[in-house]
């Protein structure tokens, strides 16, 4: 299919509403899709910052984002933590800051931010864009928008679809930034810009020839969650989160890796499992049941659940009988 | 799937040597997934480009390639004929050209420009990178890899396949020049720039979670055509390509647009239907012949043909046939 005829407009005017209905994104935000988030890292440092970003980094990925905005030559600030651990709330004062870069979900660690830290950005960083990379926990955490500005994801995690489509929200403070940082005469890309992005948007197209495929499925997903209702979603995400954090709590060869409950991942659960990882992953194996390994370094000694849409009650509860017989 | 698995690395090793062995692609090249061809137009300036590229512009493509230059902050500069016409063999001598980007097919138009004609920049410029566009043509030319630097398309077109992957092959001389504007403080980009493409492409990784489906599946084609033989691909394209352009040298309603015969596309033949091109559109769906509109304010008046792989003999001597009872 051409991606510059009214089929298309249709197929794409389904997803990006589809989108906005489903995770309740206000009429004042746009919904435009690129390649993978980590595409989205990038545009986003290259449209939203000048100089300054500010990243709150627990883990792989919240680091990835902060290296970006050097790479591209920005001047970056960290506040780090260990892996494992989330933040307290006392939040640093730092001066200049264009962006506060938040992960909501480390996905290299099972550490999520509750969403009271999220939304006090906004009252201490009156003048910065709030920048939340959700990735592996959407369509489960319900935003309030009007304390943040930008909001992106890609749809191979909880909405279960062959990898290679990000999806990029962003409201018009985003869009009047990126034409301040163009009037200031620096770059802010070309196809993938936010002004082109948006005067192709607002047509319902893309300025190149995107994933069409990955694009209709996310329409034809969204539409199956609706349909389920996102209440009921999330009800059956926090349901399988607990039994499984149970059982690991009581486990005699694993324990949550996150040690702070207020902490802990609901779509990415991480069981510290030490010298029974191999066995309890080849008994679940055996079960037909597959334990992701752990992250880079923690290969060995971890293994992380992953709690999505796709995933039922059943197969948690199966997951959680399993993990009883092991011992 | 995930990407950072053994099974990813088997299906990402089997397109980039599929790909390598139906372009006859030498071994000091490296083939690099991106999401699109728009994308290596961005990522070949940013990584090759420290100030000047030079641009040969014949229609909307190889202009846009030239805008992204611009956009990216580069001072390119252009050398243009008329939509429809080639460029002759004088080429324009400047200073400093850093790259020189050349679209081999642009798809807007129906022009090619001849071999000879890329073939001659080594010679005339031999401290620059030679850069071509290849989207609407490949896998039907054959290139003379010791003539060019970097060379990319992207799947939709003659691969057949859905939309939503760029391929790009480099050489080492791309690579060191990447590395040597890095080393002078210059932004390449981030996750896709080509150093990091390189260091996750020796282990037949990518940077990012890329579309592996598109990958797989262009694995798969690329050993149908191995199958077929790219040879007999090549010789059809030439059969279809000449009946239809000699059903329209001699139609009374329709020409072809490209006048030169030497200019002329073997893979997008665009036909100068003027006041007749609803007639002829309508005619040769009712014979279920979908032929596209000509592109931009030629909508109406053209009528573009792709000539890929996909399409059969039989297919284009149907046209043909359709063509000849138009009168």
């Amino acid at each position: 299919m051409s991606h510059r005829n009214r089929e298309f407009e249709i197929i794409s005017k389904q997803a990006t509403e589809g989108v906005k209905e489903l995770l309740g994104v206000p009429s004042d935000f746009h919904v435009f899709f690129t390649s993978s988030a980590n595409e989205i890292w990038e545009r986003s440092i290259q449209n939203l910052v000048g100089e300054k970003s500010l990243h709150f980094v627990n883990g792989a990925f919240s680091k990835r984002y902060y290296e970006i905005a050097a790479q591209l030559g920005k001047k970056p600030v960290k506040f780090e933590v260990e892996a494992g651990h989330g933040f307290s709330m006392d939040i640093p004062v730092e001066d200049g800051v264009e962006l506060v870069a938040l992960t909501h979900n480390e996905t290299s660690t099972g550490v999520s931010v509750p969403m009271d830290f999220i939304n006090q950005f906004r009252e201490h960083y009156p003048n910065a864009l709030i920048a939340v990379d959700s990735v592996s926990s959407l369509p489960y955490p319900q935003y309030d928008f009007s304390k943040i500005d930008t909001l992106f994801f890609s749809i191979q995690k909880g909405f279960g679809l062959p990898a290679g489509l990000g999806v990029w929200i962003v409201n018009d403070r985003c869009i009047a930034k990126s034409e301040e940082l163009l009037a200031r005469g620096l770059s802010i890309g070309s196809y993938h810009n936010l002004p082109t992005l948006l005067q192709h948007g607002k047509k319902n197209q893309t300025p190149e020839t995107p994933n069409v495929l990955g694009i209709y499925l996310l329409g034809r997903v969204t539409e199956d969650f609706l349909r389920r209702g996102i209440k009921i979603i999330r009800s059956e995400t926090e349901y399988k989160a607990a039994i499984l954090y149970q059982a690991l709590s009581v486990h005699p060869y694993a324990s949550p890796f996150v040690a702070e409950p207020a902490h802990r991942s609901k779509t990415v659960i991480v069981a510290q499992s030490g010298d029974h990882t191999k066995l309890i992953s080849d008994e679940l194996a055996a079960a037909g049941l597959h334990a992701g390994e752990g992250y880079g370094d923690r290969k060995k000694t971890q293994l992380r659940f992953a709690n999505f849409p796709a995933h039922s009650r059943e197969q948690f509860e199966k997951l959680v009988d399993e993990l009883e017989k092991i011992r």
